[in-house]
């Protein structure tokens, strides 16, 4: 190859390069083949070859076997992660309700918002409609048996299957292990109330999802906020700092894809919390709602997996992965079960089922694992693109989590930035974002905001660009 | 009409008598036409018309018009009713839930019984099927619309259609006013949870379903059981007295067709209730899930409609007149309102979406009023036909109450009978029944049992004999 040829490849790689870069090529797309580019820009294959290998190296594109080169999902961001969080270090009455009714109002009276702020899964990527028309030939097949009251622990089959799935995530569950519940809100509502009284104190990561946060607010319940890092979760040195110098009575984690951190505690380390809240004999409540929205290559286990003393109680639901409307998620409350059944036959009696037979003939069908892989590429590749946007619109000094899963994203924002004043602002241009304050029990992340990726399309688009042009005043 | 006429009629009358008697006419049964029974007996219509009015007199049959003549499903009972109860006077910690999770677990190992003991609606009655075909349209027209959260309130369609049958219990509310929950336990669980703190005193009438004893108990409140009469419910005087001699946080009725006294407030009565309790300052939780389900031409009202301070907060559900399954009931808390909504987000997040959608269409199209008007006749001849075989198996000194709608009978046995030796038995024998020791914090009722009336049949009448045998061999 002489000098003319490495022009060549290096411009076509530039191009490439270019096109990626102003969102021609979206992350996830295939860039055209070596055969077609060599067509069009009239060079031969092994250049063209020589300026896609030069774009993988850049990180940009990425081959798949029989399939061609496509653009990256996790390209490399010029936003620096957010640091590790640093919370109030004494636990905090918790006192969210009303600024999240505010919101909550405000949002309801705009329905024609472009929603950006609240945690719900692609409507239209979710499994309603084949979940629907599973439910509809169970309804049709069961008829009046599927009527009555399902009382706790819940539909056999469904838990059965449950089980089966637990396998992947490190864990080899027994359906007897697991009750289901109306959603995992129910579920971390009744771990709490069966292992703590009001006025007790509860080790969280920090930044939290703000219906956790509520919930334990209606309980009564201190949170103690610890820091986490953004990548791998809860500090591990904090929490041991934070068990040896108050009395705690629970820890509760988001042990896979934080929400709205993203962070995904290493299974290593998982044990090694497993092992700490063990030594101090305390439960641990644990959060996987995101688990099975992974975008590597391999589900990353629950911190279940490692307990040996049944002091994990593994919360969850489908309303991640699946549905949310169908209300079903389930609890694995360990040397708690029975207080925790009885907690769940006391709150609200049964579950809604045909909502229960419905996914679990869904699960035994073998629909659940094809349409996982599915989904999780669509998440992916919204989390890339939403990145890519926030990249190119937000200013000098904006940070940004690099989610493994999920649909999450968590933004630093200019320390200036107010992220309630940019609420505001950001509603009256027609779009939602959920402000930092929420996160905190402790007043924390008021230049924080989280963004929710599952819906990229144009509108998100420019609505983020919208966002960003609001960020940039308010610098 | 000479004397062998009459000497005819009488005949004529008391044969029909004693097929009524025997169960051969069972209540709610067309007896033969006039013109068929004169072609039989070979004597005049008129002598016929003269056997039937006298049966009418007897209070065994009455006429429909344009439809013929039907045994009364209130046949006059030998059987005397059980007085007003008279539980202790000072409020109790409850702790009933190792002994209903011992009943529990033993039905649960027994698929097989004759299940008189739940307070189930008959599978075969319920509405599931029209439901189901309701849900499966609506699941078709709306698609991915169905699939995500429904946050509190819920579903305005839902609220609308209950709020426009509010107006034939007395009431006129809107839906702003109403909050959509997974059932009347969740309602139940919300108001109590909105109006009072760990340690306080409610005032019940008792005996009470065990279901809102678990919660009081899980809740850590004490009850305060009140004596309640078997016709018209918790006494005034009773209850006047307790307001006057304890801290009393909140009051619990089920106005109409207690579970499980059958008791139903008069109307009158509700009023006087109301200003009792809105002079004290004190909340009115009322359950009024059997309220659609009433034997006479009209349906009671609810406390709710006196109700000028917003101290009532009206409970209710789907689950005894359409679809327990479905899990979806609704709250009406008055001026609670915003704690209630709080406190259903952070308990369980949403309702399930499809299950609100398909009652709203059902109720819509006019599917609601023309199912009850068929299931209220099916309960009313159901619970004629329980109260006769009782009448029929039971031994000497039984009571048993005579409810005017829903599907449960209360029977006092005769003192030296033990429920739970009978439950015992019973279960030997393979029938469910419920002992009325679950029904009250206060150690009562050890004489007492539940019959769920709601799936009479040939079954279950053979249920009641050998339950009557078991009876008589323990007095």
């Amino acid at each position: 190859m002489d000098n003319k040829d490495s022009y060549k490849y290096e411009r076509i790689a530039d191009d490439v390069s270019h096109l990626i870069e102003c969102g021609a090529f979206k992350p996830g797309d295939r860039i055209p083949s070596v055969r077609q580019m060599s067509r069009q820009r009239d060079v031969s294959v092994s250049t063209v070859l020589q300026a896609y290998y030069l774009l993988e190296a850049r990180g940009l594109i990425h081959a798949r076997p029989r399939s061609g080169f496509y653009v990256r999902t996790d390209l490399p961001s010029d936003l620096p992660e957010p640091e590790i969080s640093s919370p109030a270090a004494d636990p905090t009455q918790v006192s969210v309700r009303e600024l999240i009714s505010m919101v909550a109002r405000t949002e309801t009276a705009k329905p024609d918002l472009v929603q950006l702020g609240v945690a719900h899964p692609n409507p239209s990527e979710a499994a309603t409609k084949e979940l629907n028309r599973t439910l509809t030939s169970v309804a049709r097949r069961m008829g009046d048996a599927i009527g009555m009251y399902d009382y706790p622990p819940g539909c056999e089959e469904l838990r059965l299957q449950i089980a089966r799935r637990s396998l992947t995530s490190g864990c080899s569950l027994s359906p007897e292990d697991i009750i289901i519940t109306s959603g995992c809100s129910e579920s971390v509502n009744l771990c709490l109330r069966a292992v703590c009284e009001p006025g007790d104190v509860v080790a969280i990561e920090s930044p939290l999802y703000f219906d956790a946060l509520q919930t334990l607010e209606a309980l009564g319940l201190q949170a103690l906020e610890i820091p986490t890092h953004p990548r791998d979760g809860i500090s591990l040195d904090a929490l041991t700092f934070a068990l040896e110098h108050n009395d705690v009575s629970a820890c509760f984690v988001i042990s896979n894809f934080n929400n709205p951190l993203g962070s995904c505690i290493p299974d290593e380390k998982k044990r090694d919390l497993v092992d700490l809240v063990t030594a101090h004999g305390i439960p641990l409540i644990e959060n996987d709602i995101f688990g099975e929205l992974y975008f590597g290559e391999m589900r990353p286990s629950v911190a279940k997996a490692y307990d040996r003393e049944g002091l994990v109680m593994l919360c969850s639901s489908f309303s991640k992965s699946l549905c949310p409307g169908y209300r079903v998620g389930w609890v694995v409350p360990g040397r708690f079960y029975s207080s925790v059944e009885w907690l769940k036959y006391t709150s609200s009696l049964a579950a809604p089922t045909l909502s229960e037979y419905a996914i679990a003939e869904f699960m035994a069908s073998g629909g659940y694992d094809p349409y996982l892989r599915r989904v999780r590429r669509v998440y992916e590749r919204h989390v890339a693109a939403t990145s890519q946007a926030v990249r190119r619109f937000f200013p000098e000094g904006t940070k940004l989590t690099r989610p493994g899963g999920g649909f999450i994203l968590w933004v630093q924002l200019p320390e200036t930035v107010d992220s309630l004043v940019l609420y505001k602002r950001a509603m009256e241009a027609g779009v939602a974002i959920t402000p930092g304050y929420l996160f905190s029990a402790s007043d924390q992340y008021h230049n924080f905001i989280r963004l929710n990726a599952a819906n990229w399309s144009n509108k998100a688009e420019g609505a983020i660009q919208r966002l960003g042009d609001l960020v940039t005043r308010l610098v």
